[in-house]
């Protein structure tokens, strides 16, 4: 099952790490990184990426197998913070140097039918799906699945893209003009009470270690908010109302089906590094969406919010270093900031908040950076993210 | 007073912060910094320096005017992370860039019967002293402060170096063969209790806000562990016998005299930025020993052990952002990394230990790294430090 042609080596602080995309999150792995004693280098094909500011970056395709030649040389691991690098080229690169994690994690991610059959395989309860290759697949889908349902690519697309929501039988033409020509899969439309998501890291050794559960806020696809550890159901009102605990234990329960969870998944994949999935919670129950073989954008608040940030633990896992501890640091809150930037001055003056620029120019859409909001207890963090929330443009209501 | 010939330029990120020296108090003011979208430049005459493994690096002496002038175009704001940059350089700085702390904060640190008398025009209470020129000086200063007495050069000398410990009469013809030939300071020797530190952040409107009071532990004149808040001066069996305080009030009667001193220093100066002071506790009062125009060793452990770091701090405030709240988060210790690196894994594998290398080779009496253990109380933090230091070589016994 093992993915590794190379052997790794043991830890020594001036290893050289090499990452496969030089977005924020490359870049948030070198900050956590550089405390360790760590160098870095990114490859990615954008120029002047977020990672760039603080490492070297080799601006390159990652089809081009003489720049992959050239990145590799010299590095003791490879990583990626980026799920859609070409499984090829992380196997090419996996015979010359430890890469982490799996690329067959990454194999299993990039495809959703791929993923949700894994999940199935391990037990992992998941909506309903099918494979749809034709508008006959897609009709034969809809009638065993039934409406509504969302018919989305296999590949690609991600906050929301490449998808397409079917409420009745007169949308399936439509759907499968829009999306059809590439392998697609219809899943089940969930009325979830909530989005949740779980992050583990799992070591050389495959010793496991999971943070608390976070809830998530989505809008148009893409996340707004993230709260941790994930709040009672019924705080806010529209959730909860059709699970029967009577008395909130904290998220335990689901808590412990959760890390069930990305524990099968990371031991079936020999996973090394973190590792995200996202659950829908129905009634008390959880149905995995999807993985990210990578550092998660619900997992920032980690950074000031848990003892280890989920970057220095993927780091220590990759590197062999033992795990650090993911309990939670109080209360808190992860804001992205979307395509406007609030004003720096009046962010930091909220207390608790902590600014995270990427670097990048602001554009519609595009995520500018986060903010990571601490309390001691859930009242003052409701009290301070009332302030926050007034700073940021098209912040979701709660 | 004021040395601010430039006008500094409202907050944006992307700003490009210019530091005078690129160790490892620069290396950790970039990764203070990236997060608030900012860019970094340095400048140091030892290449392959701490920070430059993660920003530019400029090599060049600080007297070489045509490297200033290349470095500091483009600049937004300059601080410096050594406190012996050339006054002139800083000042030359200052007319193109604007200069944070101001270039007179360097002055009055970087020579100590400038500092002293500094201090005690301020009503800061300091050891008695008295300056040196002649053995005849020194003849007078010993008979007027009397022995034991520390010599030592004005200006240079850091980490015990450039001192001489004078017990006797018979010491005095050593100590100025030793030292004599360049301008000297007589200190009365401080049979002090403890030693303790107080860091501070000033903006640049003129508010001030403090760290917790730190204790510290030098051996052979190197600050080897630090810990905040401070504890009861009982807890160690061997200080604070001398004191009258029977009920120990958490430091808070040493912190707000402490703060005192800090904040009349920093309004003196104009100051912005972060500025240390280290003291002396003596039979519960404090005495001013010396001060840091910069971000200071004993404050690292702010990096997890407060809401807002040290590092992030200073860059706030010379940027002109709200400074973030100095609050400790629970307890935690600082210990150096001195010489030899400890094995890594080792100390990961302390709950609540992070590590912090600084990208240098090991060498004796080096600072290498640093590591910030934090615990909810104290009693945790006791027994964590104890698995620590059986794994730091030279760790001082408490």
């Amino acid at each position: 099952m093992s993915d590794h042609f190379k052997q790794s080596p043991p830890f020594h602080p001036g290893m050289t790490v090499g990452i496969l995309g030089a977005g924020q999150l490359g870049r948030m792995l070198a900050l956590a990184g550089y405390p360790l004693g760590l160098r870095f280098r990114f490859f990615d094909l954008a120029p002047d990426a977020p990672a760039s500011h603080l490492a070297a970056q080799m601006v390159a395709d990652y089809n081009d197998y003489a720049a992959l030649e050239r990145f590799a040389t010299g590095l003791d691991v490879v990583t990626y913070e980026f799920e859609n690098v070409p499984v090829a080229a992380a196997r090419w690169l996996a015979e010359r140097v430890p890469v982490y994690p799996p690329p067959q994690a990454l194999e299993a991610a990039q495809d959703r039918l791929a993923e949700k059959t894994f999940f199935r395989k391990l037990g992992i309860p998941t909506p309903p799906f099918a494979a749809v290759n034709s508008l006959a697949d897609l009709q034969a889908a809809v009638a065993s699945i039934s409406l509504p349902a969302v018919l989305k690519t296999r590949r690609g697309g991600y906050d929301g893209k490449g998808q397409f929501l079917l409420r009745e039988p007169a949308d399936l033409e439509a759907a499968w003009t829009a999306l059809g020509g590439v392998p697609l899969i219809l899943e089940g439309f969930v009325a979830f009470d909530r989005e949740l998501s779980i992050i583990a890291v799992r070591d050389r050794d495959g010793g496991i270690m999971a943070y608390p559960l976070v809830e998530n806020h989505h809008r148009e696809g893409i996340l707004r908010l993230s709260l941790a550890p994930i709040p009672p159901p019924l705080q806010h009102g529209r959730v909860g109302q059709g699970s029967n605990r009577q008395i909130w234990d904290g998220g335990a329960t689901l808590e412990v089906d959760a890390i069930g969870y990305v524990a099968q998944a990371m031991q079936a994949l020999n996973y090394v590094g973190v590792l995200a999935i996202e659950l829908f919670e129905v009634g008390g129950k959880l149905l995995a969406n999807e993985m990210a073989p990578r550092v998660h954008n619900s997992g920032h608040w980690t950074i000031e919010g848990a003892v280890t940030s989920q970057f220095e633990n993927h780091l220590r896992a990759i590197l062999g270093l033992p795990l650090g501890a993911t309990t939670a640091l109080g209360h808190s809150a992860m804001l992205n900031i979307i395509g406007t930037l609030p004003d720096p001055a009046a962010v930091l003056s909220v207390s608790g908040a902590h600014l995270h620029l990427y670097g990048k120019q602001a554009r519609a859409n595009r995520k500018l950076g986060h903010i990571t909001l601490c309390a001691a207890d859930p009242e003052t963090l409701a009290r301070r993210l009332a302030r926050l929330q007034r700073l940021i443009t098209d912040f979701p209501q709660q």
